[in-house]
């Protein structure tokens, strides 16, 4: 069987998500469940198009990564699918910037508590809810997938990183060094439980969050992420990897 | 006139925030206005008592950090005091540590929001409101100041670094490798404005929050904490020092 069976990715209605998702399906063994977890399926009508070309594969779920109320219907949909086999990859995607606020003068409470709500702490407890299922698939008896086994990625960013040096002070930056901070932090503690984390940065896309300035295309960006995943093993595990595969400093 | 004419400090009616109350009374040319902030000033006895035995020196308002509708009076308070002379230091001391939260599987949404608001959010916004009486002593036109005539200081830990590699993943290095960024950020933007940041780890010290086993006491850790800030320059600005004088990576 090909490295992971099954994979669930959040905020996987547009952007680099809904990339993730269909350059997955693309792949020639491409994996036995996706869950694509977004806010609204009901709006994600590129999604609903996908999921009705492959049916028992891909699969629609609700989730507002925000709304804790609504996480254990979620993880219970998925674990009707995945069975004993449990989830083999997370990949907490779902992020938000709203751009306006580069300076302190423009940080508000409301807004500096919202960002860390979304680029943070939600993916903190996602992957803590998912544990149950990503243990079961750690449990299975195929070594030779070794570190792909359960896996949690964190899709994060260079701006989140010290080196280089990006004089720019904002809102966004500071979530996601607190990110990374839970990637590098969380490989340690999972690792005894044969989890994997990794972190993984798509350079500037041209997104919704991006703009349209972006020197990226998404699907070059994710081919490149997607490539990551698929080689995952030992020696990158607890690291931040960009698009082109080449490894982060903090 | 020496160095830091006016000093104010939050969470100082203990620990840390009090000692460096003490040390900066006791300096030999002490500052013209001390303001110690603390949640709650009619249980703070030791500060009380430092008060009336130093008056006009000495003040001790009310202020909780994670309660943004109290900051326009504080800074009005201190506005009163200094003047047009404005504030030359503020130390943002005030934080928190849960120590039951060291495992993902202990994490909950109110206690991750809740160390996030109080060590990175509220640090943040309490800069923000004092950022006009801090222009307004880097506007003073006593050049051999420098970088000192206006200072942000933030009692950050080298728990926040990811260099070296702790082997330990909890809530509180989160939320300080998130006011790490802030202070990297921070000084790049401020600079023009004539404000210098820098982040201060105290080490692993004997306070309520440190429990007993650090092994640093107060009164060492904040003696070179102080003469860090005392010696703050164009070269250090921007960086984060641990209570020995030496410069943290990040």
């Amino acid at each position: 069987m090909a490295a992971f069976s099954s994979i669930c990715i959040t905020g996987a209605s547009r952007g680099l998500g809904l990339e993730f998702v269909k350059q997955f399906l693309e792949l020639p063994q491409p994996p036995r469940h996706i869950f694509a977890l977004c806010r609204n399926p009901e709006a994600a009508s590129e999604l609903r198009v996908l999921a009705s070309s492959h049916p028992g594969v891909l699969n629609v779920f609700q989730l507002d990564i925000s709304d804790v109320s609504q996480y254990d219907g979620v993880v219970q949909r998925v674990s009707d699918v995945v069975g004993d086999a449990g989830l083999n990859l997370l990949i907490n995607n779902a992020g938000m910037y709203n751009k306006g606020i580069e300076s302190i003068k423009d940080m508000t409470k409301d807004e500096l508590m919202r960002h860390f709500e979304v680029n943070t702490v939600s993916p903190i407890l996602v992957t803590k809810t998912f544990l149950p299922l990503l243990r079961k698939a750690a449990a299975q008896t195929d070594e030779s997938a070794g570190a792909k086994k359960a896996a949690v990625a964190f899709v994060s960013s260079i701006l989140g990183c010290f080196s280089p040096n990006i004089p720019k002070n904002n809102i966004y930056r500071y979530t996601k060094a607190a990110l990374n901070m839970v990637i590098h932090g969380l490989d340690i503690e999972l690792q005894p439980e044969g989890i994997s984390v990794i972190g993984l940065h798509p350079g500037w896309v041209k997104t919704d969050m991006g703009g349209s300035d972006g020197p990226l295309e998404k699907d070059f960006s994710v081919r490149g992420l997607k490539k990551v995943l698929l080689e995952l093993g030992e020696h990158n595990r607890g690291k931040l990897y960009q698009y082109d595969g080449k490894e982060l400093n903090w």
